[in-house]
């Protein structure tokens, strides 16, 4: 066996593990009962544990001076040899008893939020938090060391290699001037209008009734994935078995239905990766940013579209048997694309959706950095809330800076996935509308082939055969550049 | 750290993968994708056979050795010694290939299982239960040229290492001397009283809603476990988070409520087992056959008794919105003590289920032991099946020799832990009510706690202390003796 094809060997176990991880992890937030915490967060700890010394190993590293020696390698395994060596490279740098705190403080952590959050206990999450960022913060240490890089942007590195944190200043310096006035000059133009609001009760199986029928016209595979209820809705599980989950609320369908229909853009991204690399490191998905690209194509460009509402509402109004002027395609529109400055981040709209990140992004990279601490977090969330949007979020930790999943979890630097997905999926579906023009109207007519086809062969099925920016200069013919995004929000909100 | 100490390390870690692998496994039945088989056979391969590799560690000689020599160990900790070196002994004998080869060729034929039984398609399903039983074999020509026994013996060990298939042959020989005429006697008596059917539909709803209420009285805990649907029921997950499952007909809830209360049986017994011995070989339960005595004696001889009976009959009415004489105790009490010649096992009642067992470990007795093959299964299926109960199996898989999960699992050798099981479940209620005379009226009233509090003590918190024969000794005061179940039968079925 060559070194490259025992490498691809050790990797392949290692997914496999992976594998059972993301189940258990997918089963943690939907099925485990409270009682199962601790025991579960000693399990996990211990999986991660025993994959961590795998890649650890230290033969890997005679491995890969022999793999990279080797001739005749084939480009997608001289890009899975990159991959499998870049995945190597950062577990070799953080300690196995790092690893194991990791996963153990991230999982209790997470579930004293989702028992704490509901209650507004800041002061008792607080220390669960703290236990989290210094656990990351040691990690981030090492990482930063080794790659010369700030503490955040060692954990950017981790979502999206292709960015890092003086790219992503300008970035989001460019829409922190863009936005504000913008969003004033939409909310201005959008008064002009009433819009009826749709009043329910929305029995919960029809909504997912509902959902499940949508993401079935969308494309996403059930013979290899599901949709279940988790508190924050995400996207787990493994390529051949994706699980997505959703949250319902009976007096309003709207927004489990846009984000089922979120959530199944990543679900279909991971169906979608190449086959025949199942299992190894140049089969995964290229990065978080990208990910968020292929659900953020789906819910905002495709599905906040007048095309698909205009699909939607018929299958709406059929599945609670609703009729009325509520439920006019241009009524549904308006109401699904009404600009709104809120509290909530994933309930917010594409337009202010990015302040939301910058918000979090600004507070993580300075928490992260060692310029605050997370005492400092509920003043400073409410400092930039007033800032950005005149919203007062004092002592409303649950919809304040208690609302999201990803701290509790440890995932900081991952925020900013979002609005460079955003971003890339304005630039994505530019590019295949300009190459395929009646992909709207065949939207319109719940037809989604042409539109699925050129995203597998141009970011699904590519995997981790190249960088981000390369694979978006070969899909698009350009390096990640924000107009789109500037001009997709002008032509939609401001011109239509 | 002493050997001792070290040992308990490596095997706490070992079960810190097995809870992994409990939940997955329990993830494949409840929840999987089809399209998500094969990768999943492949990465529970793969986890066996890291688990696997640690426990054939060289170093554990080494460390058993040492820590057999270790003075001041307490009783727990010998018991967790010889626990965890029964479980390296039987380890070490067998190969990781075979273990690899176990786990993926198991996941493979159960999954062909699920999807062919329904259609009745023994030829499709034949070839995959002949790979199944193939590498059984192989792994049980191992372990009996080891400790000196037949080929199926090595496998009973796995579930009851108290019992050998010649103790089998004898308690089983007086059962089957006892229970064709006991049978033929009991079912002329019952044809003197009329049954009156309760007649459905009974939402599955409501069915649930029933069970919940039902096993949360019996005192199952929910903070650490929970109910969900499959196609065949069965108690899983692990000891703070157990997993039972249960499937449901819409014209009859009266199976599913027992069966739901048989695997809370299974369950209580994981969640009673010794808390400061979690994740240890000498916290776990002690037998197969022991954990089947807990569902039996939960489900036979306390919920098919007249004073639970006419306990449940009113939260029944209660939940279903139902009344009149089908609904009342005494029919109620008659309809689930009916007994009748039937076809499937899981349905049968006490009475005529040893029947069903003692023909299933007749052949795959023989069949592990070389002396018939996977082809003749249906003919002795049916010639058995004519023998013991006068019914017809020809062409009919799907209600004879397909209708059990185990065989498709490799589980060969756990049919008489059923058996087993119920014999001790008689030998312990009537100890338990012979020391407190009160638990049936207290039944009657909903309470279980005299007895939950005496089977924890004698039972549940004795996790894998002592081997079957002791623990049975301690509680009873005498070995297994097969009076007791005969006894229970005939006041039950013929005398009251």
């Amino acid at each position: 066996m060559t070194a490259y094809k025992e490498l691809e060997k050790i990797f392949g176990t290692i997914s496999d593990l992976g594998h059972v991880s993301a189940i258990c992890g997918w089963d943690e937030t939907v099925n485990m009962s409270n009682g199962g915490g601790p025991s579960r967060a000693n399990a996990m700890a211990a999986l991660s544990l025993v994959m961590h010394n795998m890649i650890v190993d230290p033969k890997l590293g005679d491995l890969f001076k022999k793999a990279k020696k080797l001739k005749g390698l084939t480009n997608w395994q001289k890009s899975n040899l990159r991959e499998m060596h870049d995945q190597w490279q950062d577990a070799t740098l953080i300690p196995g008893s790092i690893v194991e705190e990791l996963t153990k403080v991230n999982s209790t952590t997470e579930h004293a939020w989702r028992e704490l959050r509901i209650k507004n206990d800041w002061k008792n999450f607080r220390p669960h938090l703290e236990k989290t960022v210094a656990i990351v913060i040691k990690e981030a240490t090492i990482l930063s060391d080794h790659y010369g890089c700030s503490l955040y942007d060692s954990l950017l590195m981790g979502y999206e290699p292709s960015f890092n944190s003086k790219e992503l200043d300008q970035l989001f310096g460019k829409l922190k001037k863009f936005l504000p006035k913008f969003i004033d000059k939409v909310i201005a133009k959008q008064n002009e209008h009433t819009i009826l609001l749709p009043t329910g009760p929305f029995a919960v199986n029809k909504q997912k009734e509902l959902g499940l029928k949508l993401i079935d016209v969308a494309g996403f595979d059930f013979n290899r994935g599901r949709l279940d209820l988790s508190h924050h809705p995400f996207c787990g599980g493994v390529s051949d078995d994706v699980r997505i989950t959703t949250r319902y609320v009976e007096d309003d369908f709207t927004q489990s239905l846009m984000g089922i229909l979120h959530e199944a853009g990543h679900g279909k991204y991971e169906q979608g990766l190449p086959r025949k690399w199942r299992g190894q490191p140049v089969g995964q998905a290229r990065s978080m940013a990208v990910h968020e690209s292929q659900s953020l194509l789906q819910e905002m460009q495709i599905c906040l579209s007048k095309e698909f509402i205009t699909f939607a509402s018929k299958h709406i109004k059929e599945v609670f048997g609703m009729d009325g002027p509520e439920y006019a395609p241009e009524n549904l529109y308006r109401y699904y694309t009404q600009v709104e400055k809120s509290l909530i981040r994933v309930d917010a709209d594409e337009v202010t959706y990015p302040l939301h990140i910058i918000l979090r992004y600004e507070i993580e990279k300075d928490l992260i950095n060692g310029e605050i601490k997370v005492k400092d977090i509920p003043a400073l969330w409410d400092e930039k809330m007033k800032e950005y949007f005149n919203l007062n979020t004092k002592g409303n930790y649950k919809d304040g800076c208690m609302q999201d999943v990803h701290w509790p979890c440890g995932s900081f630097g991952y925020f900013p996935s979002y609005t460079l997905g955003a971003l890339m999926a304005a630039q994505l579906y530019s590019t295949v509308k300009t190459e395929h023009p009646a992909i709207p109207s065949e939207i319109e007519k719940g037809k989604w082939k042409t539109l699925n086809k050129w995203l597998e062969q141009n970011i699904w099925s590519q995997g981790c055969l190249h960088d981000t920016d390369k694979l978006i200069n070969n899909a698009t013919g350009e390096s990640l550049n924000i107009d789109y995004f500037k001009n997709y929000l002008t032509n939609k909100y401001l011109k239509a």
